[in-house]
């Protein structure tokens, strides 16, 4: 048996980072271990089983023995269900061969900058932002270009930004609403306009609409009612409460659709049957009504938790309206919000995610609250966090 | 509503091809769907069902409603589960923290490429070969270099080629045994002559043991056996029966596991949680002794195969002693073997896959049968052929 070695790694891994808030996440289970409570609101995933149709649907599909690899761009049946549901949702029509069902909208963004980018080329993003939205441009060897954004634009990117931001390289433009980490939707005027921009500077817009369904102001606009020329990311895992089942999905240009096919057959031959069997069910009205209970429950979470951060001098400057997340700038009780994010855990036994995890940009000033939990739960942490706060002054 | 646009592409598509077998598998349908029966044997995908105890372990784990995002490299109950395989199985010891559990060999295989490949870096791999290993190493940008390969070394690469092949840009060097399209095996000496060659050289090997357990001569040898600084890519699909569960692992150097899990947890965050828990029982006694009778009806069903392809004119001048697949010589009834296909499609209504998805190397005189068929159709696919070869003379 010979010594291992190390071998020489990719270049690429350098400007990969690990989410941060896994140290986090680690030390809490060791807590835990320990015997200490920990209240825990860092992970970006409801602690609902997924509706019982749903769930069913999957057991049917196990028990068929008929599990098997799809086509690459998933099965017809699912495609065509998901372009209905753009009809009934949105009132916008999206034929069934735009539509790619991915491994999560993970696979979707995989697939989006696989087929858009050649090295170098840029893409303009939002920061803060969802992190792993940088690192698949990055491991496609592209060139991520964090904007930064605050409060003045509800934590997204204007026209005036993408125009400002522009350069010789800039390929496409990556938009989220609702955005992960702040909960904000963006104005669909903005909307309209920066796909004009994008459009006009010969560039693609990308938006990661993953968070629809899970708003609670207005209903959802989807870029699709303006344009076709986008790619938009969705997934089975939030509205839907698929997580674990790993299940999302992309809608591309309609010419685009064939190289997505090519490149998905080579890089992960098809998504999970048994999921795509199962989110046939998702849509039924069945599902739906669970889907918009919890949705109910999210918004009353939201409702409970934003008024009583900010007596805890948490500022949250523009009220978030999507996802099930804060985004809160800590500043007036800590100047490292990574040190108090360890700080909380070990004094207080909760769990909140850093700022450095979602960019770059007053990372240190901000935390991330996830609030998908009982309001039990939270009224806990929050009861926590106020005598943590007392504690030291 | 804007007309919609022809996006620019990346530079990487026009080097990744889809596969041609679909072109032949879409006509197989709209053969069958106006009516006419297909013999198919293109399709690398047994028709069993899963063994039952994973499938009702997969029943259980949906109907928990404890279905979530699992850390990146997998549960710590499946990392320990695969560990023991390698002691039990191969009598060889690989501890859980280099196993790392992955959205099918597809994931392994993208995140082997993704840790170890920069711009510009080469891998040497057999021509003919898994088409997709070359476009995961295109994928990131990484140049695949094909090695065309024939009978006399079992189609498999050997030390002397590795070393012939090698360049100042060559950074790792990838096998597969059994091989996909050949069914052959690497010889456990030329492995290890092989492996030190690579060594020696300061590159990295990479074993794909994907057909591991699906083999009829002789007990597997994993090259993890020989060495630590190795990554071994395998798969739930083939010898566990799970193909469109799709869960895969990989095993590789301690010190590029973080790497691995950064990687993962950015660019798919976890494996199916359903696939993991039931992936648990798929080392049992009694999922292996299902596992075990399919693998008998495999070699029957090759032992059917070969002698009759032999019969009718195709050459196989190498055994085939693993998967299920015979990469047979046509080239005494054809010099064109997509051609062949189709028309054997069209004429016979036997669906097989031309040699040309599998690299360039004498494609044009080669076809590939996947056999995991029951014997009866195996024999009408034969019968069929016959009719039709005698035809045509």
């Amino acid at each position: 048996m010979s010594p291992p070695l190390t071998p020489q790694l990719a270049s690429r891994l350098a400007e990969i980072e690990p989410f941060h808030v896994v140290v986090l996440v680690t030390r809490a289970k060791a807590l835990e271990a320990q015997g200490r409570s920990i209240v825990s609101m860092v992970i970006g995933e409801p602690d609902f089983p997924t509706a019982e149709p749903i769930a069913e649907a999957g057991v049917r599909a196990i028990r068929s023995g008929n599990v098997r690899y799809t086509p690459g761009l998933g099965t017809g049946a699912l495609r065509e269900r998901i372009a209905q549901w753009y009809g009934t949702r949105y009132g916008v029509e999206v034929p069934a061969s735009r539509v790619g069902v991915m491994p999560g909208s993970s696979g979707a963004l995989l697939m989006t900058m696989g087929v858009l980018l050649s090295p170098g080329d840029e893409v303009l993003l939002a920061d803060p932002g969802y992190p792993c939205n940088r690192h698949f441009v990055r491991a496609m060897e592209g060139r991520p270009v964090p904007i930064p954004v605050g409060p003045e634009s509800a934590y997204q990117l204007t026209a005036a930004l993408v125009e400002r931001h522009w350069g010789p390289r800039t390929r496409a433009v990556m938009l989220a609403s609702p955005s992960n980490p702040t909960g904000t939707v963006i104005d669909f005027g903005e909307l309209a306009a920066i796909h004009e921009v994008v459009r006009r500077l010969g560039g693609t817009l990308i938006v990661d609409e993953i968070y629809h369904g899970l708003t609670y102001a207005g209903r959802d606009r989807t870029v699709l009612e303006l344009a076709d020329d986008v790619f938009v990311i969705n997934s089975f895992s939030k509205y839907f409460g698929m997580t674990g089942w790993r299940l999302g999905w992309m809608v591309m240009p309609e010419a685009v659709a064939p190289e997505v096919e090519k490149l998905g057959q080579n890089l992960f031959i098809s998504a999970s049957d048994i999921a795509q069997q199962a989110a046939l069910e998702a849509f039924s009205p069945e599902a739906l009504q669970v889907h918009e209970q919890r949705r109910e429950a999210f918004r009353a979470q939201r409702d409970f938790l934003v008024p009583r951060l900010r007596e805890l001098g948490f500022r949250i400057p523009v009220e978030p309206t999507g996802a099930f997340y804060v985004y809160a700038d800590c500043s007036a009780l800590t100047d490292d919000s990574y040190g108090f994010c360890l700080d909380v855990l070990e004094q207080a036994g909760v769990a909140i995610a850093p700022g450095i995890d979602f960019g770059e940009h007053l990372a240190s000033r901000h935390v991330r609250f996830s609030y998908p939990k009982p309001i039990s739960v939270l009224a806990e942490g929050l009861a926590r966090l106020e005598r943590y706060l007392r504690s030291r002054s």
